[in-house]
C-alpha cells in the first residue's frame, strides 16, 4: 500500500469518517480509520461503530493497492499538524505499520489488520429517492432537538422518517415535547416507507450536510443509506414502534398570537436565568397586547419579562419549561414566531407554515405548583 | 443604594472583578460581588477570596448611596444578556434585595449584608514603585508556566519577585524546570525587596493587565498591590523560603545552537503527538547542521521530526519533556531559539537575551531509560 497525498485532502477526508468512529473501547479496531487504497479509484477512507458508518473516496493516485486500519485520533492529529504539503504513506502489509513522511518529519504508526474491519451493511434497494440536501438538512434540524436521551424508550431517541409518494414527514418526541415536520415533495416512491432513524445519526447528519446537492437515500428495514457529495453515511434503523403523534397534536386552539421571534427569545433567555436556578419552569401569562414571563417564587431571585403581542382569542396563563421554549426559538429562522394555546392543561403549539412545508412544534404544559 | 448605569460599562466592570470571586462555597459571601454606591465618587464593585481581592469604580451618577453584596454568577449572567442600555439598580437595604429594571425586563436577586464582606487588607506603604504595565505582563507570562501546582511546596506554587534599585527579577521553579528573568530598570526603591507572588495572583494579573500605561506596586510582609487603570488587585504573599535558584542556572556550556522558533516548535509538537502516549519524552540529537527531535520507543508509533540548526561546540544528546519544551516555544516571540547545552545529565539551558531584559529557562534532563 503506497501512495501520495496532499495533506489538506487527507485531513478533510478524515474529518469527514471521523464522526463514525467508536468512542468507546468495546472493540479496539473500531477506534480505527479504514484505508484502502485502490488503483484507479482513489483512497477509500471508512469509520463504523456499527450503529453508524460513513464512507469517502479520496481522488489520489495510487502506486501500491492495499488495506490497513490506523487509530483514528492518532493518525488525525499528525495530519493536523504537518504542513500543507504532499504526504508519501506506506505500510508494510505484514505489520501493518504505516509509515508517513512529510518534509522532514517522519511517523510511524500501528495499525490492525484491515480483514478484520467489520464492512459497512450493504443495503440493498427496495426504495430509492432523491431530495434536495438543504431539505433534508432543515427537516433534521428541526426534529432533532426533540429526541428523547432516554434508552429505555429506543423509539424516542431517533425521529419517525415517513416517506409517501408526494410528502416527507419527520417527528419526534420526548412525551415532553414534539417536533413535526412535513413537507411536500415528490418522492417518485410506491409505497408509504416509515422508518425510525437514531438520533445520533441525525446529529452527524446535520453536521456533515451542506445546503447544495442533492442526497440519494435508500432504506432497507434495518438500514438507511445516505449519499451525498461523495459521501455515504449508512445508519442501523432503531427497531420498535413510535407513538401516534398524530393524537396528540391539536387540530383547535382558543387562542393565538404572534410575537418578533428575537425579542421573544432574549426575554426567555433572560428569564431562564432565573427559573434553572429552581426547575427551570416559566409561566407566561398572554394578555390583550402583551406576554408576560416570570419565573415561578423561589428564594433566590424573580425575573419579569413583557414582550409585544397580538394576541387573537382570549387571554391565557400557562407554565412551560423555558429550556423547550429556547430550543425551538433557536432553530426558527422566522421574524415572527406563531403561537397557538388551548389552555393551562393543554399543550402550547408553535406554527411554522411555509409554501411547502409545515412546522408543528408542541410543548406539554406543567402543572402550576402553587 | 440607587443608580442608573449603562449595561456595557456594568459588564465590563463586573468581569475585571469576578477573578476574584470565590469559586468554592466555604464563605456563601465570597462568592458574591460587593457593590458600593458612593455620591460623586461613583459605583465601587470587588471581590475577594481572601488570597486575592480586586476592586473597580465605575464612573456613574449614584441616586442614594448604599451597598449590598449580590451572588457573582447570577448577577453577571443577567447583566450580560441585558441589551445596552440604562438599567436602573436600587436595593432595599432590610432585605439586601437588588432590583433591576431594563425596557420591558424586571429582575429580583437576593443577596448579603455588605458588613459582613471581608475588606480587602490596606497595604501600608513601606515600599512602593512603578513599572511599565507591559513589561510587568511580559515577566510574568515567562515565569507563569513554571510555578508549580503541588502544594506541598506552598513557595514553588509562586514566583520570587526581587526588587533591587535598579533591576527587577521574577523566578519560578517546579524543579524539573526553571524560568528567571531579569530587567535592567530603575525601581528607585531603597532597599531589596523579595516577595512569592501566588501562582493564581500571576494568572489573573496577566489576564487584566495590558500593554498600556503603569503600573504602581506596594509590597509589604504580607501583601502586594498593584494599581493600574483604575483596577486595585490586592494579593496576600506566600510564605516560606524560595529556593536558591543562582545555584541551579549554569554559566558555562559545551554546546549551543540556533534554530527557527516556528520551525521548532512544530517539530516539537509534532514528536509530541506520539511521545505523550508515553511520557512525553523526547530524545534531542543534536548534529553539526541539524537536530533531530524523535519520540522514545513505544508500542504504539514513532515520530522522528528533523531541524535546521546552526551548532557550535560538540554534538549532544539530551532526553527532556515534551510539554516544557513546547510551553517556552509558545511564549517566546523571538524569530529565533537559543539554546546552550552541557551533557545529558545537565539542564539545557533557553535563553533569550535582550538590551534591558534576560530571560532564562531552564529544563531538567530525564535520564534515558534504555
Amino acid at each position: 500500500m503506497q501512495f501520495n497525498i496532499k495533506q489538506k485532502e487527507f485531513y478533510a477526508g478524515l474529518n469527514i469518517v471521523k464522526k463514525a468512529v467508536a468512542s468507546s473501547n468495546t472493540l479496539p479496531i473500531l477506534t480505527g480509520i479504514y484505508l484502502k487504497a485502490v488503483t484507479g479509484k482513489g483512497l477509500q477512507v471508512k469509520a463504523t461503530d456499527l450503529e453508524l458508518g460513513i464512507e469517502y473516496w479520496i481522488d489520489v493516485d495510487i502506486q501500491r493497492e492495499g488495506a490497513v486500519v490506523l487509530p483514528a485520533n492518532q493518525l488525525i492529529n499528525i495530519i493536523r499538524e504537518l504542513p500543507n504539503e504532499q504526504i508519501s504513506f506506506k505500510v508494510n502489509q505484514e505489520k501493518w505499520q504505516a509509515e508517513l513522511n512529510c518534509l522532514s518529519s517522519q511517523f510511524k504508526l500501528s495499525g490492525y489488520d484491515p480483514d478484520e474491519f467489520p464492512s459497512l451493511p450493504e443495503v440493498d434497494i427496495p426504495v430509492t429517492f432523491k431530495m434536495p440536501a438543504n431539505k433534508l438538512l432543515d427537516t433534521i434540524k428541526k426534529v432533532r432537538v426533540s429526541t428523547s436521551s432516554d434508552e429505555t424508550q429506543p423509539a424516542l431517541t431517533g425521529a419517525l422518517f415517513e416517506v409517501k409518494p408526494e410528502k416527507i414527514r419527520m417527528v419526534s418526541t420526548n412525551t415532553y415535547r414534539l417536533s413535526f415536520i412535513e413537507l411536500n415533495y415528490k418522492t417518485g416512491i410506491e409505497d408509504d416507507i416509515k422508518a425510525i432513524i437514531p438520533g445520533n445519526t441525525l446529529q452527524e447528519l446535520s453536521s456533515l450536510l451542506n445546503n447544495d446537492g442533492e442526497v440519494e437515500i435508500l432504506i432497507n428495514e434495518n438500514y438507511a443509506r445516505f449519499d451525498f457529495e461523495g459521501i455515504i453515511v449508512i445508519s442501523r434503523l432503531i427497531e420498535g414502534k413510535f407513538p401516534n403523534y398524530e393524537l396528540v397534536i391539536p387540530d383547535e386552539f382558543n387562542s393565538d398570537f404572534v410575537a418578533d421571534l428575537k425579542r421573544m427569545q432574549n426575554s426567555v433567555k433572560r428569564a431562564s436565568l432565573i427559573a434553572r436556578l429552581d426547575s427551570n419552569i416559566i409561566s407566561l401569562i398572554v394578555n390583550e397586547d402583551k406576554l408576560e414571563i416570570n419565573s415561578l417564587e423561589n428564594s433566590s431571585g424573580y425575573a419579569h419579562e413583557e414582550v409585544e403581542i397580538e394576541l387573537n382569542g382570549s387571554e391565557q396563563n400557562i407554565n412551560i419549561d423555558a429550556g423547550y421554549l429556547l430550543d425551538v426559538l433557536k432553530i426558527l429562522s422566522d421574524e415572527e414566531i406563531h403561537v397557538e394555546l388551548i389552555g393551562p392543561l393543554n399543550p402550547l403549539v408553535i406554527k411554522s407554515v411555509a409554501e411547502a412545508s409545515k412546522f408543528i412544534y408542541l410543548i406539554m404544559p406543567v402543572r402550576s405548583q402553587n
